[in-house]
C-alpha cells in the first residue's frame, strides 16, 4: 500500500501514521516527494482494509494498493493452465467445449429434442435451468427437481454432461445429486455465504461474472471457491451492464485475454446473454473462439418464439448446427479444435 | 405489449402474430402506421416473458412493453403512504427515522460507545453488521452469532431497536430473533431465493438497492417480498455503480422522488456508502433530507481510522451529533422533522 | 508516479527503469517490496503521459499517479473561493443563484413571458439557447443570432444577465457580443480546440460537465480555459450517463462537496437536464441547495407541452415561483440565501 | 409514437391528448387496453422532439417512440453495403482494411521507420495526430501543420493513404488538403457544428463513436454528415465507457453486426482504444475479424516505451507483422480476406 499525506501535513502527522501502520503489521517506509509526503506499507497481509481505514485521518490524502488482492487463482502462483474433467470432457486444453441447450427446461419433449440436436451439431455440454433467478414474481419459475430429474435423463440419452444453476444453499446438495457442473449466475456472484458452501463440494464450478462486477472482483469471488478448497472453477463472461439498450447487456470479450494473462482458469463465454438477441450471437460466437475463449455457452431452443424464457437470444437447432461449423473454422485459424 | 412488425413483413406473418398473441391469452388490435404494421397485445397478464418471446420470429422488429410489471408495492394499488412501526419507531410518516452505528459489530465496547454516542445524539435505530459481505475471503467476515448478541445488549441498553444484515437464509431464523429490521444487502437484491423465504417472515425489511439495478428491478425485488406476504418493506438507496471513481458508488438522489411517485414504500438513503468518504457525508445527508427521504442510515466509529471495515466512510461521533443538528434544520425547511 | 516492477523483474530490469526515469526529467527512487520491487519517481513534472508509457515495458506490472493532474483550479492553489461577477450578481458567494429560462429560444412572446415570470419569481439569470445541439439534424436547431437578439430584448426589459451556448467557434465572437456568460455544453466538455479559444476571452465561463466525464476530466478541461488566462469559470453538475433509464440522466449531487474541497470555483446544478421530468425537479432543486451547491439553472417555459425541446423537463412559471419560496427556506436552513 | 395515458385519464384528457397530436400533423388512433388508454400517433415526421413534450402534460404517463430516428444510413434505405474507395482502397467489402500507424505523429525517424514497417506487414491506410485531443492542457497537443506535412511525405513514400483527426472547423480546410480520411474523434462525435461542415466536405470520414453514446445516437451523427451531402461515411468503434477498469475502455465489439444489420456503412474497429494495453490488442483484433469488421485500426510505435502518448497500448512494428498474419487466418476462415 501507499500512502499519500496531505500537501500540510506535519512531521508528526508523520510519525503518527508510521505508528498505525506498525501497529497493523506492516513496515512504513518514507518517499519524500517534492509536493507530497508518501509512505510505502511493506508487507504480504492481504487484507487491507484496515490499511485503508488510514484515509479516515485528517492528514491521510489517499490510501493506494499495489499488489493484487487475489492469489489462488493468480498465475503468480500457478504458472500452467487448469484444465478440468468433466466424465472425459476436457475444459482449458487445446479443444474448445460447447455447452448448449434451453435457458429453460419446460418439457420432456422440448428438451429431449433440443438435446439430441445439440448433441449432433457437436455440443458436448448439455445446459438447461431447473430453478431459474427471475426478475420478476410472476414469471415462471423452473420445474424445480422435476427439471433435474429431466436433464438427467436427457444426459443419459446423449451421453452429456450437465450444468445447471443453483440459487440457494437450500438446494445446492440436490444439485448436487443432478449436475455434472454447477453455475453460480450472475445475481449470484458475491452471494459470497453460497460461494463458501460450493467451495467445499467436489465438484466443478462454472463462476458467472456479475452484470456490475470488475473482473478483480470477479477473481475474489473464485477465491472464496478456492480458499475452502475446491479449485475446479471456471469463469463464464456473459455481458455487464452499460448504457447502451441496443444489446441486452455489453459482451465484453477483452475479459478472455485478460483472464488468461492474470489466471490459470478456464475462461467460457456466454454470447446468448451477452446480446440478448439471436441475430448477433452468431457474430459474438466466433469473435468468443478468436479472442482465445476456452469454450462457450449458448443458448438453443426448439421453438424459440414459444419459450418460457429468453426466447429472443434462443438459436433454433439449425442456425446452432451451421454455427457450429463456422466456429470450428475460426478455432483451427488460431490454432485450436472445437 | 406493442408488437412492431418489420417493414417488409406480408399479411401472412401479420396473421401469425395474431394467433400466437390470442394463444399466449391476449387480445390482439392492429394499428395501420404509415412505414410500419404494429399489434397491440391487450391484457392484463403480468408474466410478459412469453409475449417478449415473438421477438425471436423473423418478421417482428421488436416487442414493447407499456405497462410497469409491479403492482402490490405501487401507488395504483394502495395511495397512502405505508407506515412502518418498528417497536414504535414510525418509518413513513412525517417524521424521519436515522438508522446509526458502525459498519460492523467489532468489540464490546465499540458497540457500547458508538451506540450511546448515536443514541445520544437523537439516532432511534442502531444498524451494525454481525454477518458481512466482503469482496475477499481474506477479510474480516463478522462475529457472527455473538456479534448478534451484542447488537441485543446495545439494543436494550439504549432502547434502539436493531437493523443487521442476513447474508444466507441459513441464518435467517437466528437473524429473526436478534433483529428488528432485516437488512438485504445490495448484494442480495436479486436473491430471489432469499426474497422469498423473508417474504415468509413477519419482520420489517429493509432492501437495500443493487449496485447495478434499475429501479425497475429494485421495485420487483420489493414485489417478491410482498406477494409472500411480508409487506412491511422499506427501500434503500445506497448508490449506484458508473464510471466515476472519486466517490465509492454514485449517489442516485433522484431514486427519492421516483419511489416517492410510483410506490407507497418508505425510502431511505444511506449516504456513507453512496459516497465512501465521511468528507461528503455531511453534504449528502442533508441533500437526502431535502429531496424527501424518509429516513438515514449513517456509518458511526468511535475510531474510524482503527475499523475493520469501511473505515474511510465512517463520521466520529461528534461530527455525526453536529449532522444531527444540521438535518433537523433542514427538516424544518421541508416540513419534516427529525 | 509509482512504478510498480512485475514479479519476476530482475535487477538489470530495475536499472533499465531507473535510466528511463531520469531521462525523463523525474528522480528514481527504490521500495524493496516483501513481493514486487516499486520504484516512486519524484518530480514535479505534470505530463505525466511519457511515464505512462514505460507501462509497455515487459517488466513493468503498472504504473499508478499519485498528483492530481489540475493546477491551477485546485483549493491548494488558491485557498479563498471564487467570486464571479456578472453585471453585478455575484456567482459563489453566501448567496445562491438561480438561472432560469427556457431551453429554446422559440418566439419574442414565449421568451418574454417566461423571462418576466422567473424574474418575478426571484431568478437572477436568464437562460436560453440560441444554438442548440440536438441529436438529430431534423430536430429543430435553434434561432441563431435572431435568439441572440431576442436574449439581448428580454434582458434589457428585466435586467438580468444572460447565459447562453456557444456550438463552436465560429460563433464564438457573436456570442460574446450577445452573453454575459458563456455556456459549454456537456457534449463539448472535451472540445479542446473550442476551450483554448474560450480560454482567451474575458467573459464568464459556466463549463458543463460531459455525460461520460469523471470529476477529475471535467476539472482539466476548466484548467484548459484557465490557464489561456480566463479564470472565470464555474462548474455546472447536469445528470451523467448510466444503466438507469427512468431518469434522462443521473444526477450525481456528490459532486458539489467534491468539487468544493478540491477547488475555489463556484458549483452549479442543473436538476432539469439531470432528471429529464419536470416532477423529480423539485426535489432535486432542495436537494442541490441542501447538498452546499452554489447556484442552479432550471429550465421553465411558459407552455411546455408545446416546447420545441425539452418540453418533459420544464417547469410552469407557476410551479417555479413555488420551487423558489421552497429554495429559499432550504438555502436559510443551510445558513445560505437565495 | 405510442401516447400511454395515466390510468385515471378522464376522456377529456384524451380529446385533449387527441386534438393536440392533430396540430403537430400526426393523425390519432386509439387503443383501449384493459387497464390503460393508449393513443397511437401515426405518421412519418422524423422530429419527434415536439410529440415527446406531451409527456409534459400531467394526464399522460408516457410517450414511447417506435421507428428509428435515422434513415439515410438505414439498410431500409439502401439495402447494399456501401463502398468507399479511398485512393484504391476499398472500404466495406470482401477484403478488410488495415489502417496502422502511432498515436501522434513524434518526429520524422519516427514517422518513415513506423510508416515503413506497417507497409511492409501489410498495413494499406497510415493513421497518425497531427492535432492531439489531450485530457490535459500540460499534455503535448500534436505538431500540427507540420505533422500533416510529414504525414504527406511518408504517404508519398509508402503509397498508403492518410487518415488523420481534425479537432476543430477552423482546421477543416487545412486537414482536408492533407487527409485522404478525416477522423472525428470519440470526443467530438456530438460536435454537431462540425459535423455540419464535414457533411459539405467530399471526403471520406472515419466518425468514432462517443465513450458514452448508444449506437443509436452515433448512428445520428453519421446521419448528421450525410445530411449535408457527404455519404462517404464509416463508423469505428473503439471501447465506451464503463466500471471496469482494468481496460482503458469497454470494447463494444456487439456494435459490429448491429451495425452490418441497421446500416450499409462500413465498420471499422481500433482495439488499442479499445482496451489501453498492447498486451490484449492481439486478441481483440483477431475477436474484430471475426465478428465481421470490415476493418482494423491499430496503433504500433517504433519505440512505445518513448511515445509521447498512449504508449501502453502501441504494438511494435514485430509484433504487428505477427498480428497481421494471424488477422489473415481468421479472416480466410470467415470467408474475408486482408
Amino acid at each position: 500500500m501507499i500512502i499519500v499525506m496531505q500537501q500540510n501535513a506535519t512531521e508528526q502527522d508523520v510519525a503518527d501514521v508510521f505508528e498505525r501502520v506498525k501497529k497493523f503489521g506492516y513496515t512504513p517506509k518514507m518517499i519524500e516527494g517534492s509536493l507530497r509526503k508518501v509512505i510505502a506499507a511493506l508487507g504480504d497481509g492481504r487484507d487491507k482494509a484496515q490499511l485503508q481505514s488510514l484515509e479516515s485521518l485528517h492528514h491521510v490524502e489517499s490510501v493506494v494498493p499495489i499488489l493484487k488482492p487475489y492469489k489462488l487463482c493468480s498465475r503468480e502462483v500457478k504458472r500452467e493452465n487448469t484444465i478440468i474433467d468433466v466424465k472425459g470432457v476436457k475444459i482449458g486444453g487445446k479443444s474448445l467445449v460447447v455447452m448448449a441447450g434451453p435457458c429453460s427446461v419446460e418439457s420432456k419433449d422440448q428438451l429431449m429434442e433440443t438435446g439430441m440436436a445439440v448433441k449432433a451439431a457437436g455440443a458436448t455440454i448439455l445446459r438447461g435451468g431447473a430453478f431459474k433467478p427471475r426478475t420478476s414474481p410472476y414469471s415462471f419459475q423452473g420445474m424445480g427437481k422435476k427439471g433435474l430429474q429431466l436433464l438427467r435423463d436427457v444426459s443419459d440419452a446423449t451421453g452429456m454432461p450437465i450444468v445447471t444453476e443453483v440459487m440457494s444453499p437450500k438446494e445446492l446438495n440436490l444439485i448436487c445429486e443432478y449436475a455434472d457442473i454447477i453455475q453460480i449466475g450472475a445475481r449470484n456472484m458475491q452471494n459470497f455465504s453460497m460461494l463458501k458452501d460450493i467451495g467445499k463440494k467436489n465438484k466443478p464450478v462454472l463462476l458467472k461474472r456479475g452484470l456490475a462486477n470488475t473482473i478483480e472482483e470477479w477473481l475474489m469471488s473464485a477465491e472464496y471457491i478456492m480458499s475452502e478448497g475446491n479449485t475446479q472453477v471456471m469463469l463464464c463472461e456473459r455481458g455487464i451492464r452499460t448504457f447502451e439498450t441496443a444489446t441486452r447487456n455489453t459482451l465484453d470479450l477483452s475479459a478472455v485475454p485478460l483472464i488468461k494473462e492474470k489466471t490459470h482458469l478456464p475462461i467460457i463465454v456466454d454470447p446468448s446473454h451477452g446480446v440478448g438477441y439471436w441475430q448477433y450471437v452468431k457474430s459474438m460466437s466466433l469473435a468468443a473462439v478468436a479472442s482465445g475463449a476456452d469454450g462457450l455457452m449458448i443458448e438453443v431452443h426448439w421453438k424459440p418464439e414459444e419459450a418460457f424464457s429468453d426466447g429472443p437470444q434462443s438459436l433454433k437447432p439449425a442456425k446452432f448446427a451451421a454455427l457450429m461449423k463456422d466456429m470450428g473454422k475460426v478455432a483451427k485459424a488460431v490454432g485450436r479444435s472445437l
